[in-house]
Order: structure tokens, then C-alpha cells, then sequence
């Protein structure tokens, strides 16, 4: 049978020796692991824009592998490391809030400290717990040690702020919650709310207003736009998306995460 | 027996979740698929690029690799997603010319268009389909699923322009195909063109016109020019290539993709 | 059992077709090795920043891994394509340097000089000796082929400047010899070395300068700074480090690969 797939998320880059010796400490332990980057280059820091990008591609990945996510202001402080256990994953990560979104979402089945020096490198530093501490845990982990191996039950966890989309009378109000590569403005307002407003309501003319802009067209997908226009959708994730066409909408529009979004829906009358 | 490679060419670049959620798609259907990243850098929506990145590796991997192609500017339009077999790999991408270089290098054995929703996941998003149709099809076709299964034949599909180098007297035309990430100019001008004619005739001196620039150093290698020189050669894809050594011939020369191109030959008298 | 791992660490970038080629040339050799990438983005020709990077991952793999480096000004010169047998590891690798401070460190038992065709794709171009050359001879290693096979041994080998700090009454002289990722000045300054100082002397002040710049900040982790706060500290190397917490001491001094630093104890009297 294959090997729990270990799938590392990290704001390290490709440029230096970190990831490699991640990867390196790992095989060591086992050699026969399935290691998949997600990514290196999460925002430096960037505790919330991490979360989001683990939440938008957990749930493709095959049941048991074990998430290591490094992201980590607070190296070497008293924070905590933890392992969580949801119904079909796990999660390895500092106690920074970056795993809530995900293990909320999942099913959270237990939530532990690792506190189990057996598991550690010999002599961890204090500035790379990644490699000395995390790594190996996930590497034991994914020869199937039992998670009660790795530290006792804890039942608080940090959590980020989830910012939720408000519905008010026929507005919704959200939030640019992730810009990606293509500059494509991801919201936290799910199609299906907008759907559902459509449907509920005798709907005549939806619109977004992001940035002082409105923005008219609300297309099916990318290419239903004109090359260069600005639009928004459903995207891949269940979320409104803004774009541009063959463009980018962040420069276009010259937004950012945090910004505010309001979708306005006009009735026959 | 291993499995058959996936190779992944995409535009997604890696600091998103897009990448990522091929490859746990992928797993998920397969775990032991053995997943190689070609690149995901190739310049957003350009599929001449691509086509060429692709055509100078693909002879480099194990037979039956299986090679999924994603970037893609019509997504969610009404192209196409093809499913080729050549004589020695298989090719997955969608119908926008991506592929015309390599497999008709390569002896097309079939074509396919990819239509059964069996092996699609669940509810396939508008926005992503390489996540949602083809790194599902990759994944099965993987585990030697037939060809036949996922659809039925095509006779036609896209084309990228190949602009081919003309020779004319003593002169041979070319254009700038590709620039690498050292600033090396890459033509379309094969080495053999120019070996041909210099055995040809009696050739004494040969040089080469780009940007108004004369270049007269025509090298076996980088490390027979001096340190900043710029010079000429045939590169390791068999093509003629325009070099600094140590240095990038783009920035000198002030070049890009498309630029024209002049091989002179001066015979004896 | 596990075929040997081969660690990749190039100058090609992850944009174009060199590192696919690479990979796709040893799993058409050995279709079970198991590729890991170290970094590909080491700067442009640049043997001391790459033989830094090796030396502070390498030993975190596993016994056996090959290491296939390939950052190389001279390609196509007549250096000699090297093959390091260490106590633990193999090494592929131009004759440029970048072997020197690994192989040193590991204990060396064999140097041999590449010279056995039979082990390269046929018909090698002149300028991409990684992939016609070194990359088969990487997937033959991996597959357990004898060193002997490869070319006869050499006694002599390039070797990098090594640049060790020194020790001057209460002072230590240094100098910086990387900067990572996150803009952390790493320094050739073993923390042993300090804490050593500080331990035989009475000390109770110890202090660092770079860049005109008085550092008094001397700390265990990063977290124990304020943000924004220069500090130093023994990093996750060994090696004493100059960083900001959640900042670049990089950019905030203005400092540089080579700079000088020198700590200084001041003890009680």
C-alpha cells in the first residue's frame, strides 16, 4: 500500500535550503513517503492568506494525508505546535491560527499538542522547528505512529477571523478575501448566496460595486467576457470571483485583500 | 512496474492553490502516480511559448509519459479538450495549438475528444477545468484506462503558426523563437541549416544580424567566448542561439520573441 | 527497497524546459528514482552562494541520497565533470568548486573524473552537459552502477575560498556569507565560537557590528525581539545570524554577501 501522501505548505521560497531540508529529514525517516508541495510562497507572515489557500485545496487530496504547514511568526516563542485529526486528514501546524478554517471544515475528531522529544531531530534549534521538530513529526506520522504517541489533548486552538458575507435586504456586503496569480479577486460571498437572492427574488440586474467601481457583467465563466473586460462569477472554489478577461482585475481595479464588496440585486417591479 | 509519468505544464505559476489541487486530484484517483512539474511559468495565456517549452522536452521522458497541458485563455468556452496518443507518449490539453508542434513531431496515432463525464469529478466547475475534467482524465489514463473510453476521435485540431527559416542565397531568415531565464535568445534556425550551407559552399566567414547588430563570433560552446561577448552557436535543443557569455543576450541586444534574425555566409573567391 | 534518492540543485530557474529535461532524462533511466529538488534558483553562476546552500541542507538526507549540482560558468569547457563518494553521500558535479566545503565536511573516499560515455545520451551537445551527461550518470548511480565505472580517480579538485572568521583578543572577525529568504544575513561566525568566548571570559556585554551598525541585541530565537527589532542569534545552521523580527536586516542595513561583521565582549573588571 502506498505511504500517507505528506503535502507541505510553507513561506519559505524555493531559493535556499529550507524546503529541501524538510524534505530531506523527512525521507530519512521514511523513505517510501509521498511528499507534495502546495506551496513555498505564501505571503512572508501571512497567517490568513495561508489558511485560505490550504482551505482551497484540501478536499482534493486522498483521505489520510497529512498537512504540514509552516508559517510561522511566532518560531521558537511559547506558542504551541499541534496535530490535528480531522474525519479525512491531518494537520500539522503552529498554533497561529492557520489550520481553523480547515479542521472546522473537515470535522475536527481530536486536536494535540506535540510535546514527544522521541520524534524531534536530536538537539532542535530555536529558529527552525520546521525542520527539527514538525518535519519528523509528519514523517513518523505518515508510518502510521498513533497520534496519541505525539503529545496530550488540547481543547483551545487559535482561530482566524472568518469574516463572514452579510445579506441585507437585496445587498450583500463581503470582502476580497485572496488575490491570486492571475490577479483574479476572490470574495468570501459564496455563488450559491447569490444564486439563491437571484432565485428568491424576481431578479432583473445584478451588479458588484468593488472599489468605486460597478461592474455589470456576471458571466458564466472567463471566456463568456469580452478580452479586457471586467466581470464577475462563480469561481472554481464556490466563491464570486471579479476578473478580467485574458487580464488582471487587482491591477485594473487597483484592489486589494480586505477590500470591500457589495452586490446589488434589482427587482421587476 | 511503475506507473506511467504525469508531466504538468501549466501557467498557474506556484504560489496559488491551483497546482496543488491538480496534484491531489491526481493522487487521489491514483496514489501512486509519479507526477513530474515540466513548469508552471510558461507566460499566462501564451500558448506559443508553451508549445515550445513542451517540444524542447517531452523527447526527454520515459515512453507513455503522459503529459497534461494546461493554459489556457478560452477556458470554459467552447473549445475542445483533446486527448492524444502518439507513437511514443500520450498528451492531454486543451484545443488552442498548445500541442501541434509535438505530436505531429512525434507520429499521431489518435486524437480524442474528451467528453466522458464518468471520469470527470462530480460537478466540474466552469472556471477549472484542468482541476475538474483533465487532471481526473490524466489520473485514469494513468492507470491504463483505453484511450477509447474517454472519447470519440477528432480529424481536426489547432494549429500554432510555425514559422519555418528560409534560405535564400547566402543568407539564411529566421525569427527569435524563445527566450530562456538566462537571457539566451533561441531561434528557429537549426544548427544543421547552417553546417549544411557552410560545408556547402566554401565558406569563410559567417555572421549573424540581429537588432542591427552584427555578430561575428560563432562558438562550439558559451566557455570559448570571452566573459560579456556576445556570440552565436548551436544550442542544445539543435537550434541556433544567441548568447552573452555569463551574461543575457536579451538585455544587451534589447531582443525579444519574434525579432528577426540573419545568417550570412561569406565564401571564398 | 527504495531506490537511492537524487537531490537536484541547478541555476536553471523552474520557468523553462532544463530542469523537465533533467528529470524526465533520469526516469527514463531508472523509471523508480525518486527526484527531489533542492533549489533551482540559486543565483546565475554564482559557485560560493551554491556550495553554501548544499552544505546547509545536505545532511539532513538520506545515507545514499546523490546530490547532481549543476551551476556551472564554465560548461563545455574543459573542466572535468567530477563524482564524490563521501561516508554518506555521492556527488555529481563540475570541477568548479561547489563540491569543496560538502565533501570536505562528509569525509571523502573517492574523486573520480566522468569520462565513460557509455553512460551518456548519445551524441551529447556542447552546452547542456547537466542533461546529456550528468543526469544519466545520476539515474545509472541511482540504480547502484560501481563509482569504478564511471572514469578513473583525480587527486585534485577545485576548492571555493573558505573565508573562516577569526578570533582577535575579544573580538571575532567575520563576514557575511548568505542571505536568505527572508533577508536574515547569515554569517560565517559558528555560535559555538561565541558562546565559547563568552563562557572563558567573564563576559557581560557582547555586541556585533556590521555596516556601522551596533547590534545589542543578542537572543535566542526571533520571537524574543520585537517586531521590527534588530537582533543575533545562533541560527538554525550553527551558524550567528543578523535579522529583524518579521523584517529584513537585509534591506534595513543594507548589507550584503561578503560585508564584515565583528562581535565584541566586553567583560566585568
Amino acid at each position: 500500500m502506498a505511504s500517507r501522501v505528506i503535502a507541505l505548505m510553507t513561506d519559505f521560497g524555493k531559493e535556499d535550503f529550507f524546503v529541501a531540508s524538510l524534505k530531506g529529514t523527512i525521507l530519512k525517516i521514511n523513505p517510501l513517503a509521498r511528499i507534495v508541495d502546495i506551496t513555498h510562497r505564501v505571503p512572508s507572515f501571512d497567517v490568513f492568506a495561508s489558511s485560505f489557500v490550504l482551505f482551497s485545496t484540501f478536499q482534493y487530496f486522498p483521505l489520510q494525508t497529512i498537512f504540514l504547514v509552516i508559517v510561522d511568526p511566532g518560531v521558537g516563542s511559547s506558542r504551541k505546535i499541534l496535530l490535528a485529526e480531522t474525519k479525512n486528514y491531518f494537520f500539522i501546524a503552529p498554533d497561529n491560527g492557520v489550520l481553523s478554517l480547515v479542521i472546522e471544515k473537515d470535522e475536527i475528531k481530536q486536536i494535540r499538542k506535540v510535546t514527544n522529544e522521541k520524534f524531534f531531530l536530536p538537539n532542535p534549534s530555536s529558529t527552525f522547528e520546521g525542520r527539527d521538530k514538525m518535519a519528523p513529526v509528519a514523517a513518523w506520522l505518515s508510518k502510521e505512529v498513533p497520534c496519541e504517541e505525539f503529545g496530550h489533548e488540547v481543547s483551545h486552538y487559535k482561530k482566524v477571523s472568518e469574516k463572514r458575507p452579510q445579506v441585507r435586504g437585496n445587498e450583500i456586503l463581503g470582502r476580497i478575501l485572496y488575490v491570486d496569480k492571475f490577479g483574479n479577486l476572490i470574495t468570501n460571498v459564496p455563488f450559491q448566496m447569490v444564486d439563491f437572492l437571484r432565485e428568491k427574488r424576481n431578479v432583473e440586474m445584478i451588479s458588484l460595486f468593488v472599489k468605486n467601481t460597478e461592474i455589470l457583467s456576471f458571466k458564466k465563466n472567463y471566456s463568456s467576457a469580452k478580452k479586457g473586460e471586467l466581470l464577475f462569477l462563480g469561481g472554481s472554489l464556490g466563491l464570486i470571483e471579479i476578473a478580467v478577461r485574458e487580464g488582471s482585475a487587482c491591477e485594473k481595479l487597483k484592489a486589494e485583500t480586505g477590500d470591500e464588496v457589495r452586490i446589488i440585486t434589482r427587482c421587476e417591479t
